[in-house]
């Protein structure tokens, strides 16, 4: 099954990125890897179950919230491929920051809500290394943000 | 002197790891790059000195974490070279995550416990770039997690 | 212009960092990428505004902290080229770190102080991927530290 047809059986619509025009971009390529900025759980604009894990934003906010930075992750690297899925040959890391309470301890599964994502979508290609750790704050007050390296051809 | 003589002079014993099966893997191979997911002080089945470097668990406890999570690194990196130490080229970056309490300063030492470790191994193959800072809070309570890349034939 | 032409007009004195002889290295080459290991804001031999954003360190201070992690990022690129700055070809990535309260959100504010010395000084060579966070605690009580990944042929 093509990456196309399996984001349409999961119904995710994987919005177009504007080309970024700052210093700071969204994504760089370099030879056939792409390396994606730090992603919010942006969605339609708002940032979505902003706070902390551990106090204000519930386990399944911040699963919701992880998913969320996967789908812009994968925004990100539509825009990198030309809208064309069959270039991607693997996805090699994501990095995950959790806005957590000292005390809170499932970043994990938190982040899981990205790495599932990646797997639904990608299959055996979306099978990546990984780090969770939990942040005093994060940009915006996000309760999750996101960056991620993927291989391209 | 081989990485294993080496290994077996500092009484080091490197477990071997299960393949992982979950979407996210302990470590995934690009090129000659190898990528390791952050690993947690687990020491047989356990973290090994749990809690906020500042607040319950000491400098000394916090080096001894962070070379349990080189150790566990060094296990995903065996896994990754299928037990062959000489396909090592260099240690390339270790990123090491603290949690610590607001007002502690000294993460440099706590992440030397990992590096040193690396040092003592390899030798100058093991010199590598890292990052070291001071985080909220690690899964399962942990006092330290680190990630690392290796370069392998 | 010349990356040298810029850094005179831009008025950057460069200083040459001593080669790092410990487990630990300033950067790391591999293939042609230069890995540079996180740099705190030091100036003169001390850090130029610790503290915390959110609580004792301002806005401005902030972006002024990450700015001059930036010279010292440039310190280790231009040891890195052997001080020849045509030899890079551009920034892939900046990862920034911010001491932050929880209730702080400004984060990329502060790394921008970073990012727009990296464009300033290479134009659109300069434009990386980027990740902003912020953290419980920095080494040396230091309010930013940013590592970073170059091209360089």
């Amino acid at each position: 099954m093509t990456i196309e047809a399996r984001l349409s059986e999961l119904e995710l619509n994987i919005p177009t990125i504007p080309k970024a025009v700052a210093n700071y971009v969204g994504y760089k390529i370099v030879g056939d890897w792409v390396i994606i900025s730090g992603q919010l759980p942006f969605k339609n604009g708002e940032i979505l179950n902003p706070g902390h894990l551990g106090a204000t934003v519930s386990l399944e906010e911040g699963i919701a919230a992880a998913r969320q930075c996967a789908i812009n992750i994968l925004a990100q690297l539509k825009t990198a491929v030309d809208g064309d899925w069959s270039r991607i040959i693997q996805c090699i890391r994501l990095g995950g920051f959790v806005a957590s309470t000292p005390d809170f301890t499932q970043h994990p599964i938190v982040i899981n809500g990205a790495s599932d994502l990646i797997g639904d979508v990608f299959g055996d290609k979306g099978r990546h290394a990984r780090a969770a750790v939990g942040v005093a704050a994060l940009p915006l007050g996000a309760s999750v943000e996101i960056e991620a390296i993927f291989q391209i051809r």
